[in-house]
């Protein structure tokens, strides 16, 4: 009866397919670690949901997630199912703003035997985060948009005090709390202050809050510039924290640095509710095949685990969400392969490694 | 007499310390092959010239870069000097609005014998190129963007069709081009057209002059997607054409899969004017050590060259263009290395090796 309550929204195409494991490894790790459980209770939502009844995150599946202490997102989109203004459907878009999640949580943090994706073998165990602000920047021109006369068209960046201020105060939390596990203790905003007044907003913002948060080093970086750091030295990263637009292209660079998008788990972060779910898409191309990669996913569901722990107070949700980690490790350490790096281990084999 | 007239702003820092031997090589190159000549009229623009004179780009060098054939810059920007609302100074973005260069040419082709930035070997001969809109999508707001009572802060990104046409057909015409050397003979548009109406717009307008240029591919990819592919498979691309910011972002990327700022050239072409510049900055850190790179510097002038040759219709100087680029490749290719990549080769040596 104090059952954490999950929200699960599998969404599209290879959204079931990695949430059931993700459920199962999750399951397995609270039967294992005790002491706490959790309650599921799934909706659909999505494109299909979308094609199907016309709302494509129903109000249904919306208050679930909003009275739920946690929310499980699979993967949502499909070709040809789009917005009659020609932009696709995107209910995680609707959940980050109806929810308030500001701070994208999306770690960049290399498996074990994984393919080399730089040729510096420093390159080998990265471990950042990138903060993706999740509820403004330019996203908050989504659905806002306009386009005059087939002529010209706008859409504008906004950027808050009110949002700015605690996504920074998260960013140094994290950053305090990753400096106690070892890491540099180095929060850096991610800009183009030199051009943008509403990003020398943002950046000014974040030396208000620094200022309070000395114990952690801050640092500036334009977004440029690192793209390039990015390929050229990410092993110096801690802690990144920028706005939504260049979080979604930094973050999928990071990804890619992993060795693919089924590797990147991510976190979308508000002072009530969160999402969790894996950085990639619905894959329609493998949909079906038993080839998709739920490493993500479950890795998804180890940040869900530990966040709700940290939350509550449950040093047990805390330590499942950690050997779920480990069971990921420990099933690349032994030298798991997905489809995605050109191995033969499709979903049931990445699920059986990781139980 | 009927010698090409080049308005050479060296701008500030390093950019001092490249243009000289970007100068050399191009006359070498010029007096090599014969039949034209060059005329560099210098101007001082930049951060310094603003800290000086409380201008950036002086009337008089904006005017001499207006009737020039083509423009060579250095790089600008200073520390510590910014204008009053928080922004830095750029007389380069000032040149690209003025003089309407919409298509920023950004060659990503690594050198050879450089150091792996990729482990995949295939990224050992990276050739792709990214245009960069270089005159609107978010950077319209440039200077426009509004912060309201220190607690809202915003920028518009403007796509028009004016500067999309044009941009694309400038994007399919050097894919032909570059399909008449051997590439595979395809257009990327890379957008957020899943979100943003303003970018949906960007890709319909590719559209349709896709479809006025069958004998190239035009394909289509997100731009968080892409920044993934740049790092992933690299060498499948052929021509990339994105929206300002975006362009930004990406083509520093590219950068770093070259092996540094210091080794990618640009140009910035509109249809009346081009400016050819190296995407590094002036380098505080390293001016007046005689480390700086002058590589960039020089491919950017062989490109003027190439552009020059190709626009009146004088074939020596395409030919110039191309033996620059080809010492260049010879100087790599016998060994040299730059500071930039850990080798002790600074600007009077790399200059050397490739006279
Ligand atoms: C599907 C898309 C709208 C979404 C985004 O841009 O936020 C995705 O790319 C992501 O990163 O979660
Ligand atoms: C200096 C800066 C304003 C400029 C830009 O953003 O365009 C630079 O990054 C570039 O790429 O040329």
């Amino acid at each position: 009866n104090d059952a954490f309550r999950i929200t699960v929204l599998p969404g599209d195409g290879i959204g079931h397919e990695v949430m059931a494991p993700c459920i199962a490894v999750l399951e397995a790790a609270a039967r294992r670690i005790g002491g706490f459980s959790l309650r599921f209770d799934e909706h659909q939502a999505g494109a299909l949901a979308y094609r199907d009844t016309g709302v494509a995150l129903p109000k249904s599946a919306l208050d679930a997630a909003r009275r739920a202490d946690a929310i499980l997102l699979g993967a949502m989109g499909w070709p040809e199912v789009r917005y009659p203004d020609g932009t696709e459907i995107g209910p995680q878009l609707d959940l980050r703003f109806e929810l308030g999640l500001y701070a994208g949580v999306r770690p960049v943090r290399t498996l074990p035997n994984m393919p080399a994706v730089l040729a510096d073998p420093r390159a080998r165990q990265l471990d950042f985060v990138v903060i993706r602000e999740s509820t403004e920047g330019l996203f908050a021109s989504r659905g806002k948009g306009v386009v005059e006369e087939d002529r010209e068209a706008r859409d504008t960046m906004v950027i808050t005090r009110k949002v700015c201020e605690p996504l920074f105060d998260f960013a140094f939390a994290l950053a305090r709390s990753r400096k106690a596990r070892g890491a540099p203790g180095a929060v850096t905003c991610v800009d183009k202050a030199n051009v943008f007044a509403s990003l020398a907003f943002f950046r000014k913002i974040f030396d208000e809050r620094a200022a309070l948060n000395t114990d952690i080093r801050a640092e500036h970086a334009y977004v440029d510039a690192t793209a390039l750091y990015m390929v050229r030295r990410p092993w110096e990263f801690d802690v990144l924290v920028t706005e939504n637009m260049f979080g979604d292209i930094l973050s999928d660079l990071g990804a890619g640095l992993m060795g693919g998008m089924g590797f990147a788990p991510s976190a979308d972060i508000g002072d009530e509710n969160a999402v969790f779910q894996p950085c990639h898409g619905s894959a329609p191309d493998i949909f079906g095949q038993g080839k998709a990669n739920p490493t993500a996913m479950i890795l998804s569901g180890a940040m869900m685990l530990e966040w709700l722990g940290e939350r509550h107070g449950r040093e047990e949700a805390v330590r499942a969400g950690g050997i779920v980690r480990e069971a990921v490790d420990a099933a690349y350490g032994a030298g798991l392969k997905p489809y995605e790096i050109g191995g033969g281990d499709g979903t049931g084999a990445v699920t059986d490694a990781v139980m």
